[in-house]
């Protein structure tokens, strides 16, 4: 036998313009309370607000705080209180506030955590992180980190394209990305030149691979690859210069090589690439968990619209989450 | 008596697919070569490709990396070169290649840097420096950067509105903004009252002033503001809820206010508003400089549509850089 | 008794890089095949694939079409397939493709069509359409759609700003917005000053209404409402220019007018405008429908954060939106 | 002899709250107005006020509106006043006010009229019109207006890749877009599988040429342009499904096909696709008139940053800008 349900609670406003400490705080959904037994339609529904009851007791009506007067009767806890669709529905949904999967206004700290303890899991379980690199990576100053990464075991295959690979090697030739200096942060002397310079150094002498040989590439994302044997698919795209040796300007035969190279990825890190995250999220098993970081919501959005559910969409950019999330791993 | 210029030099490509490594790297603007005294038209005119002669030394085109052949007579350096529009005015224009203000592609250590330091001027100078912070900054993080900055001695005025105060106060009271856990990141039981019960908690205290004095809040922005009385005004807006004590709620006198407290101002950094930094551009003379900060580009494109020039737009995320401000002042 | 699940059906491959016609068309989720009675792992899970079975018939891998070979044994039809999740949840979250709110790759047309139908069921049943309309209605020339709406009965109430009412008379008076010309799309002379002078001339008649009576403002948005009797509230905003002698300045007040027109209300249109969107949001029950068109994803998706969870987010143009509404509902 | 300056004019406020009609109307650049024979600094410079004079007429400062008291003595005019800059500097930066390219608030109606006189006077000049397309094109609806320009000989070469001629020739075969019903917005039975039902298809009948003769596809951007004998270049990206047989799948091979194809472009319409868009704008040379419309600033920033200065960036929505389009073109 079901319990008769209570009465709602409800206490004097001791103060204006304030409810009480335990007030009951409403939704925008359709609310009744109890009173003297009888299911009541709360008025004036409105999220946000606090429930009064006028003073025969009869009626209730949703009130904002700053319209409260002393000795407004106003409803206390959740007794007597019910939603429609059921409280719990709306429970869910509520909190839901805020959790929908690309917003921006996400605390970063945890996000980057999180992304941390999934590598974590991945580096210790022997399975492969894979990331995948857009130029802004680059362009932000996101290199150094990302080399740390690298040294650090996080990064075990790399998945970009002809514009990562050749802002990362201008960056090591010239110090600056798209011709802009990344120390100073404005555009070098000829500098719009350098990105074109470097893709042709790097034909002249065959590959990539020879350039750290002869000494020629120093540092950078590549360099780093090629020193910890890091496998790299590099996939041409129509917008490319040159492009760089190792670039496959074949898209199915690119696509190939990724392929090959999925099978023990655990774990993918997606950077500032809506082509490149797009392209590996089309090829990854749905159990791959994906961190997708990019500045602008809609490559998140269009990411998992087309599928890729198990992503974790993180609006931020590119190079404070990557010296964030490389400190958090201590490397 | 001008010099009669040189004809362009040219030397021939030693290997296939690579350009002599001097290269004239071309543009897309309308360019000529002078060969054998005469200025003769570049054809196919494209950027970023080289500049190929033909065998009988009468004709030049562009041509892309990837097809140069060896023995292909290349153009290298600038001599004989000559672009329409002016090379001068190419050059600036090419040098403006990625310097529209608010790209998210730049390199972000260094904007850290400059805003850095445009704070460091204005304290020696003894100038006020004025933040504008949205709530945002406390959703993403922000809080305790902001608190350094305020100790540090970097914020000595603060416009902002109910939300990002609710949201401060939210977090130190319930650690949540917004109802989500800034340590899991993941939404509170009934978290999404808690911003609700924070405002009500200050009114029935009587201020946030009142509720630092009781001991009831203990840290965060506001806090800090009080106890370092950096004064600050709370403009209300329609979509606040309570709202809290300080804010000030007809729009015209909390123009008034900030207008009051703008004499001094020395430098302005915006974060994560668009309606509090468009309102405080609207009311700052031209020569005071700002940094804004947003990850919407379209706030930083707004403030210098409505004619705030003197912005510097820098489209980032916001906890992230005020710990890297917070961290490159040393505070 | 459970009948007994038939093997998967294959055909072989007829031509190279090509699927037989009703091929299985495989997702990214785990996916068995029944072979000989026996479930048997899929391999190479990828989706948007073909599923191969390799000669023996004992094994089963994703195949891209493109590597299809003439004679290879291919799955058709979905006998003796199975995903996990199972088929049932995996097909829902398969068709949530595109299914986010907020996504600008939605076709247009459609959503046009449900939004006049949703007016003029909220029309045909008496109840009130609320418009909620933010100035780049005005800037994106959207002006003329809205005035058909109000004369043909779509709108019985407003919402706005100060920046909206301005604009809208700043363009009756002088063809300009923000000084841009609407018919040139280019900065009038002094235009920039338009605005305020449209503000002043209403303060030194008193009120739009007056301006109205006077003859002085014969047209646009404002002009219509007071012709038409539409109730309009603008609420005031600290980035507020003037403001325009309507404007309510205190945002309590402007709430509590608000909420004072809401009741009636059977459908609302919010276009162009994050503050008073999320304002009207905060007012409105959950019940009422609601359709939220802004050209910038993170309105909606905000909008939607904060539990207005009964909007339809359109992520389209002002100006074109209105006017395709406006001939859709053949006004 | 330069003539004497004269003092500015003013006149005292008749109304509270209001200027006098001809009143100056402030920047927030640095100002001076004379008094009697004397430059004097206006004080508390600010934006969109107005100047007071002290009743000594010896001081000035700026006053917003709201502040006026009747018999305030208010500057009329621009005699006598001052900016530094100079005041045609000052007018240049305002006079742009809103002029930034990649706003989204531009009265629409002028850009698709500036837009269509474009593609006009290219088409009576005998120059080909080059139309750029992304797959949101079709998602959104515009199949049918674009179908109407190539019809009307507004399009006389096509760039686009692989997913805008699939979701195109989806459309045509299944009526949905990515599996999204055109006609009621929702995702269709199985819809997800038709993009990859089409491809195979067009694979199984050799080319999409093939299917148009055979009467299997009978509607559709891609084949009005075989129907139009439109040539058409779908480069192959890491993303595509299949691909079509058309598509060219090594990129080198797809840019020289687009070179091959560019000399007689006189105007070129770029929709919705930032990298067919980036990769056109790389290939193009500077005198040719582009018009790049995108829902999403950042394509448009993007391709002006890479040095792509004749464009014109359109913020705005695909299917109602074409539809709009082609409808200024009377096609």
């Amino acid at each position: 036998m079901p319990v008769d349900p209570a009465d709602c609670k409800v206490v004097p406003a001791d103060l204006d313009g304030c409810f009480p400490d335990d007030f009951y705080s409403s939704t925008n959904f359709r609310t009744q309370v109890r009173l003297k037994g009888e299911w009541i339609d709360v008025e004036d529904q409105e999220m946000d607000c606090g429930i009064v009851i006028d003073p025969e007791g009869t009626a209730a009506r949703c009130i904002p705080m700053t319209e409260v007067r002393k000795g407004y009767q106003i409803v206390v806890g959740h007794a007597g209180v019910r939603v429609f669709p059921a409280e719990t529905e709306v429970k869910r949904s509520l909190f839901e506030f805020m959790a929908s999967p690309v917003s921006s206004e996400k605390p970063k700290g945890v996000t980057v955590r999180e992304i941390a303890r999934a590598m974590e899991r991945a580096k210790k379980a022997g399975e492969k992180i894979l990331a995948v690199l857009g130029p802004a990576v680059v362009h932000t100053g996101g290199v150094e980190p990302v080399t740390r990464l690298i040294r650090g075991g996080y990064v075990n295959l790399l998945f970009a394209g002809n514009a990562l690979a050749t802002h990362d090697i201008e960056q090591a030739l010239y110090g600056t990305s798209l011709g802009v200096s990344l120390d100073r942060g404005l555009p070098a002397d000829e500098g719009h030149e350098h990105h074109l310079r470097a893709i042709n150094t790097m034909r002249r002498l065959g590959s990539i691979a020879k350039a750290v040989e002869k000494g020629v590439l120093k540092s950078g994302i590549m360099y780093e690859c090629i020193k910890h044997q890091i496998p790299f698919v590099l996939a041409g795209s129509i917008r490319d210069d040159g492009p760089l040796p190792e670039v496959i300007t074949d898209v199915l035969a690119a696509q190939t090589e990724m392929r090959k190279q999925i099978p023990g990825v655990g774990f993918c890190l997606m950077v500032a690439t809506m082509l490149h995250s797009i392209a590996t999220g089309n090829l990854l098993p749905g159990w791959v968990k994906v961190g997708c970081v990019d500045i602008n919501p809609s490559t998140v959005t269009k990411l998992m619209d087309r599928g890729s559910t198990q992503t974790v969409g993180i609006v931020s950019d590119a190079e404070p989450f990557l010296r964030s999330l490389a400190q958090e791993l201590g490397v």
